[in-house]
């Protein structure tokens, strides 16, 4: 297997770089964790490593184990913070898989029970709906 | 957040007692890969701790690592094995996102661009299949 070089214009390097803004919620010296901009669920955040890779394929051990350690904290403070039922954690590895963004990233999804997920419209959601699912979630990780 | 305890009779701790079979895949000391028996893709494996949790809720985050180090082994191999496109992973807490056996477990899908998954019947996979695929995946790890 070989893997597609990394490309560090994609926009979470950019986001890591500041140089494009995100509702951020959690950072440690190895990760982040953000809202998605275009939430399937409500309170649906990603997590990255800071260090670049493209996917799980060829993220270095340490990364993915800092990225689920980082994942496993947002998980427990969603379930608090949106009083949820249940966590869908999803992680897409090259277009066929559904991912669209070539830096490494963990989704993670809030689930009612009955409640279905919103379909990837590609719509952006409210930025005043973004900040307040972030100070929810920043307010159950403390 | 409170975690539901943990139910021994489940059908992983069964087969991680030698109780239940399975097409097991890769095992290490904290890890067992095993086919899924209703597999959504070709090549569909499940990575689970050796040692008991619920779900990602109350894992023990070195056995997160652990289970995410060999996800990653695993889907390398799955890639060269059955010539994939991509990778799609996904990991349920709780019933609300689709968990339905309580023993932490991270599903592997090789991806093909172009073909679909298929729908969760709860129809088995034939065994001679299974076993077709858990070659294939093992000569892939060496």
């Amino acid at each position: 297997m070989t893997s597609q070089p990394y490309d560090d214009q994609n926009p979470f390097a950019k986001i890591l770089r500041g140089e494009l803004p995100c509702h951020k919620v959690y950072e440690d010296e190895k990760t982040l964790c953000f809202m998605d901009i275009m939430p399937m669920t409500d309170g649906h955040a990603l997590v990255i490593p800071k260090a670049p890779s493209r996917n799980m394929l060829d993220i270095d051990p340490a990364d993915l184990a800092a990225v689920m350690a980082t994942a496993q904290k947002i998980a427990r403070a969603q379930m608090k913070a949106f009083n949820a039922d249940g966590i869908m954690v999803m992680q897409f590895n090259e277009p066929a898989s559904g991912q669209t963004v070539y830096h490494t990233h963990v989704h993670l999804l809030p689930r009612m029970e009955g409640t279905k997920m919103r379909p990837h419209t590609g719509e952006m959601a409210e930025p005043t709906f973004l900040a307040d699912m972030t100070e929810k979630l920043k307010a159950a990780l403390v």
